[in-house]
């Protein structure tokens, strides 16, 4: 029995997420599914980021055991010959058998891509949010600037989950404009449910001048979801980098 | 009676070319549609580049004649609320009653995109060929040299299509790498049916080394399609330039 370390990438688009769950389909259960009909052995991943239905990854991270004599480094390439399109491996390899994605110290980055122009573009549409009013993109440089730290993020984490310890150490969060792209780059030790995206509708209502950078202060004391912006859509959010520390 | 010009972007992945067809949706078909709801009258298109099945653009043309009272530039925003997701207006304004999209000098920006990899990318494969097979891109950018010019593209020219005259005038192509991404940029005041795309086919069985660089002036001077490389599929092709002249 080996532990084999997979990195995924997806488009989110037509899945209900990574997690199993009994309505619709999901990067898991396609995964689990393709894993089983490739090694005929009952496989179940154990995936690292949970991320949420229509949300996107460059290199997400699933480990699972196996008896299999397929060199490791070669099931990759075995896999993305039966997984859809929207899904492929980036690589394979063994762990140790004790690995487990959730249970080690990992650096994520996330980010969070705005198609800022005065009409939607199609070959945009799946991996940006579309939005045409403008940005002051210094203001949502400097208010990104306070989320940079180990702050307790209750303000920024959907109401829908049920976590005790909301603090969570940001160690950069930065704001650039390229042309019409407004892209929010977050990289931290560990994200709350739905916290980028609940950062960048945040960061999106001062880029629009209806919050200060400041009210960032106060948004992250009130430790309250109703304090801070809205939750920015799904589309626009990629998980870009996964490193194990 | 006024004659419209729209700047259409479309993501052609869903479409069979912009040309109505009997069999499958056409990005003309769609457009006509919409219009003829929208303006309450009978409205055709008439397009500047009839891309092929699977192609996307950034900015085709479309003119076509009304009697609306909706000013020209409101247009684009009414068109869009009524166009799906990957069809949408970038533009319109009225122009001249005589102005015919392709009876006018123009200039036209192509670019074909390989997504090079080891694995293929979710996020790439609808506006990316994806091949994991190394090229010398420098050998690329050499061959792309001997398109520029006045050329006899016979053998660059689908064997699908009937026209008399084969001579264009292509005023540029480069070949540039960036991460894992090749793009070929070829900018010309007309292009064969099939050609950019034939192009593109033949410099990546230069880069493979299948071909010399110098091997151009001879599948040039051959003028006979079998002389030049494979038509490398659809999706890599965008035309993301139009200029009249």
């Amino acid at each position: 029995m080996k532990r084999i370390m997979l990195t995924v990438a997806y488009d989110g688009t037509n899945y209900h997420g990574w997690q199993r769950q009994p309505n619709g389909e999901t990067i898991e259960s396609v995964l689990n599914r393709c894993l089983t009909a490739l090694l005929r052995e009952e496989i179940e991943v154990i995936g690292a980021s949970r991320t949420d239905s229509g949300v996107h990854a460059l290199c997400n991270i699933a480990v699972f055991d196996t008896n299999t004599n397929i060199p490791p480094e070669k099931l990759s390439y075995a896999l993305n010959a039966r997984l859809p399109a929207d899904i492929k491996i980036q690589g394979s390899k063994e762990v140790d058998a004790s690995f487990h994605p959730r249970h080690c110290d990992s650096r994520k980055t996330y980010e969070y891509r705005i198609y800022n122009a005065e009409f939607p573009m199609p070959a945009e549409r799946l991996y940006a949010h579309f939005s045409y009013v403008p940005y002051d993109v210094e203001r949502m440089k400097k208010a990104a600037r306070y989320f940079e730290g180990t702050h307790d993020f209750k303000s920024f984490c959907s109401t829908d989950t049920h976590v005790e310890n909301t603090v969570r150490q940001i160690e950069h969060v930065e704001v650039n404009k390229n042309e019409n792209k407004i892209v929010i780059r977050a990289v931290g030790r560990g994200f709350l449910y739905n916290m980028v995206r609940i950062m960048a509708g945040t960061l999106m209502e001062v880029g629009r001048g209806n919050l200060e950078p400041q009210d960032m202060e106060r948004i992250l004391a009130a430790k309250d979801r109703s304090a801070a912006g809205p939750t920015a859509p799904a589309c626009g959010l990629t998980l870009t980098g996964y490193e194990f520390l």
